[in-house]
């Protein structure tokens, strides 16, 4: 698959890039926001893209024009204030769906937060980014697009363990690896009973292959 | 019919209660936040009810119940954040749709801002604001209530003139005073031509009546 990521230079995005090119059976475009981040990408045998999110969807169109899937790992980030949150996490993710729909691009992973869709457990310090991600996901829903939505817990640093715990709706939070999350994308992309559905994912006791295809019982 | 006004302590919101009740056509509740705002609505002729935007839709749709009719006029406002910009005129107003959903009142009139589908025609300076405004017009439109979007340009204080432009998609940018768009709202609730519809408005050459039945053709 010809694959670009929105997103790429951000800490998912990153290690998704990597791992997809890893794979040996994906093209990897790194829609990236400024041509310096180019080289990084370079390296790791990824194509590279200059895209706005905050430009028009005519100008991403034309980024990820070719692509066979779209994923979307960008996010405005804690050190940003809730302008970029409505901005990037919410227009951005929304303009970035209507530009994969522009091309045909049907196929659309969108990395959400876990429980984005239930307002009772959104915690209050950062309600706004819940509420930005609650509607990017509502409209990915109301698209047209094959998508998948990954909602993972609390994002950690450490290194990925492999094995998950996934679901439409968990009853309980927890944490996960972003090495973990970017693994599952690498995995659901072309897993077509994944599409237009919605999971939350967190660090359990299954292998990513195994409870990715237990959703499909 | 018997209105619920969401969002009645605000500056249209006020206008549109006292013109509402004074049809002698209508029972209006003010939906406002606080008891020390009661007084003045019940000196107009309208019924209070204490609803918080920030609660839940459970809690909105009981303050709600038994209308015929629901007008969303709040708005954060220009003094507070871009967190306020998303937990009240977005999760806030399509909080108040599910709401009327819940008890099965179909018609919902929602105060948005010209050009809110419009991108190109985005302000920098306010732009959370219009993304905001956007998707609570996109959820209204996916919606299966009874809507109509009204869109007024730059907002005055001035006294109203009775003379708007109206229409879908207007060409040119323009104001309109307060007085004027709570008129535009009293007088399309019961005209069914304007259901399932968005409407820019801005002051013009047309009375209001005359204007919004030009709508019908």
């Amino acid at each position: 698959m010809n694959i670009a990521i929105i997103g790429a230079n951000g800490q998912i995005g990153k290690i998704l890039t990597q791992k997809l090119v890893n794979t040996g059976e994906h093209q990897v475009t790194a829609v990236i926001r400024k041509p310096e981040q180019a080289t990084a990408f370079e390296q790791m045998g990824a194509k590279t893209a200059i895209g706005n999110l905050e430009g028009t969807v005519d100008e991403l169109a034309q980024v990820i024009q070719g692509a066979d899937a779209v994923v979307f790992a960008a996010g405005s980030g804690g050190s940003t204030g809730d302008d970029k949150t409505l901005l990037i996490d919410l227009d951005g993710a929304v303009k970035s769906m209507e530009a994969a729909e522009q091309f045909g691009i049907k196929r659309f992973v969108l990395i959400s937060a876990m429980f984005a869709y239930n307002r009772s457990k959104w915690s209050d310090s950062i309600k706004p980014y819940y509420v930005a991600k609650h509607y990017a996901d509502r409209m990915l829903e109301a698209s047209t697009l094959d998508y998948t939505i990954i909602r993972p817990g609390g994002l950690l640093n450490d290194e990925g363990t492999g094995q998950i715990e996934i679901g439409e709706q968990l009853s309980e939070g927890g944490s996960i690896p972003r090495e973990d999350v970017a693994e599952v994308i690498v995995y659901v992309l072309d897993q077509q009973h994944t599409y237009r559905k919605g999971y939350d994912v967190i660090s359990g006791k299954q292998s990513i292959a195994e409870a990715v295809q237990s959703l499909s019982n």
